[in-house]
């Protein structure tokens, strides 16, 4: 059997009762370690489970998922994923692989920053598709995010925005000569999120992502320092919220006053917040 | 402290590590049990946790909130709810009055139906907004869901509905009586909702689900015997998928070629949902 087993949000306690046991029974334990990190070592988990864990870097997973595969029709492989195990296409590749290979599989769920962005406070409901935010080089700039933003914005939703994350990466030199050296990791923030965000809209100029949005950035949600900040994307440019990982939520203008009293809590400055509410959001759709 | 515990989507095994812990550890232990089921008894729970469980209901958490905030800025409550804790509005409101009265509060997340669908093999990046779906009446018939429906599809999403939940309701005659008799618990099935949508189909007439609309009919995902049914929503409104929760995802046109190959091994019939396939959605968005 595949286990696929969601790790949660924070640290090694996240897991489900039901994961761990099976953690601690499986023939081999892999972590997915590209997609999302947890906020503590791998060292943690090791001691936590008391289990080896073999890394899974995006080439393993995407080019040797057989070696993953090896032996799980006749003995229990365990695959963790940070999050819930549903949260990136990889996975799928992985399961439908194992389906040819006839292997069984079954999934053990936890949270995703995709619901656990309710702590925010902004009804679930009220959110149109995510979006993926990557980080922008001198000559790459790409803006379908916009295009996504735009078309929730248009129905009045918030849009959740997941940041880049960038383990493993090598630089383009090093790619050219097929040097295996990898760059230190970087985990994109709130702030440089709201700077590209304001960038493409002076590109675009539709009025999507300007400096007088109203925007909801978020660190290390499920832990228990977890930080968030509301104001505009202008403030939120500049802000600070602390050591990754960071998302950022896109206030819709079908924002419900409930919405609106939970968030104004975090405002970077209630008086900015208040103003623009009333302006810009207040009764608008 | 207010902990707001997850306690994920089927078993008792699903609560995490973190979660068990501190409900071991609370002075009071409240269940949710509106909003949502597990799919075990709440005498199942107990044992589990060794600690009795106070049940709150829809009047509890609405109107008598400071009873079960009652001493938790010296002690722990532990208020548990089925799925993660932000799932559902009131929650909120208890936040919010915990705020007022300066108790703190802390979230412990779990998977949520609105992650946990990605077990479809559909990605969660290509949903819109979430839909709810309640149980009709003969005079009642609510079609603000088609409108969201509508919304999703025009930009090729996919949309989860979510199926109405029955639980501790009064019949009207007991309702205007004053009579605290309550109905039995009553589960939406795929079917139902199925029939539901081309119910409204019928009435409104703009495409947005007809009897050749593809989705997928999902019930007690995370559970072993979870089940999915893939086809028309002709083919789904005669379908039976065993006991509850059940949930639907009506696909948009947008649908990825490894979504639409993970989602066919589900298929009611694979000849008709290859054939709605290319005739309806391949390369249609």
């Amino acid at each position: 059997m595949l286990y696929l087993i969601g790790l949660g949000l924070a640290d090694e306690t996240d897991v489900t009762v039901k994961g761990l046991e099976l953690i601690k029974k499986a023939e081999r334990v892999y972590l997915e370690a590209y997609t999302s990190i947890l906020l503590v070592d791998i060292a943690n988990l090791e001691a936590y489970y008391g289990r080896p864990i073999i890394v899974a870097d995006r080439e393993m997973v995407e080019s040797a998922s057989d070696e993953i595969l090896a032996g799980a029709d006749t003995s229990d492989v365990a695959f963790l994923v940070v999050g819930d195990p549903f949260g990136a296409t990889t996975h799928t590749d992985l399961v439908l692989r194992a389906r040819e290979l006839q292997i069984p599989v079954r999934s053990v769920h936890n949270a995703s920053i995709m619901s656990a962005i309710g702590a925010t406070g902004l009804q679930l409901y009220n959110f149109g598709q995510t979006v993926s935010m990557v980080f922008f080089t001198d000559t790459w700039k790409p803006s379908s995010f916009y295009d996504r933003l735009k078309e929730n914005q248009q129905i009045g939703l918030h849009s959740l925005l997941l940041l880049d994350i960038k383990v493993k990466e090598q630089s383009l030199a090093n790619l050219a000569r097929g040097r295996k050296i990898y760059e230190p990791p970087r985990f994109m923030t709130v702030a440089e999120c709201a700077s590209q965000m304001l960038e493409t809209e002076e590109e675009r100029g539709e009025g999507v992502c300007g400096p007088q949005n109203l925007a909801v950035g978020v660190a290390r949600v499920g832990a228990w320092n977890q930080k968030m900040a509301a104001g505009t994307l202008k403030q939120l440019s500049g802000i600070d919220l602390g050591a990754p990982l960071h998302s950022l939520v896109l206030l819709g203008k079908k924002t419900h006053y409930l919405e609106r009293d939970f968030v104004r809590d975090f405002a970077v400055k209630q008086d900015v917040f208040d103003t623009v509410w009333s302006e810009l959001y207040e009764g608008k759709q």
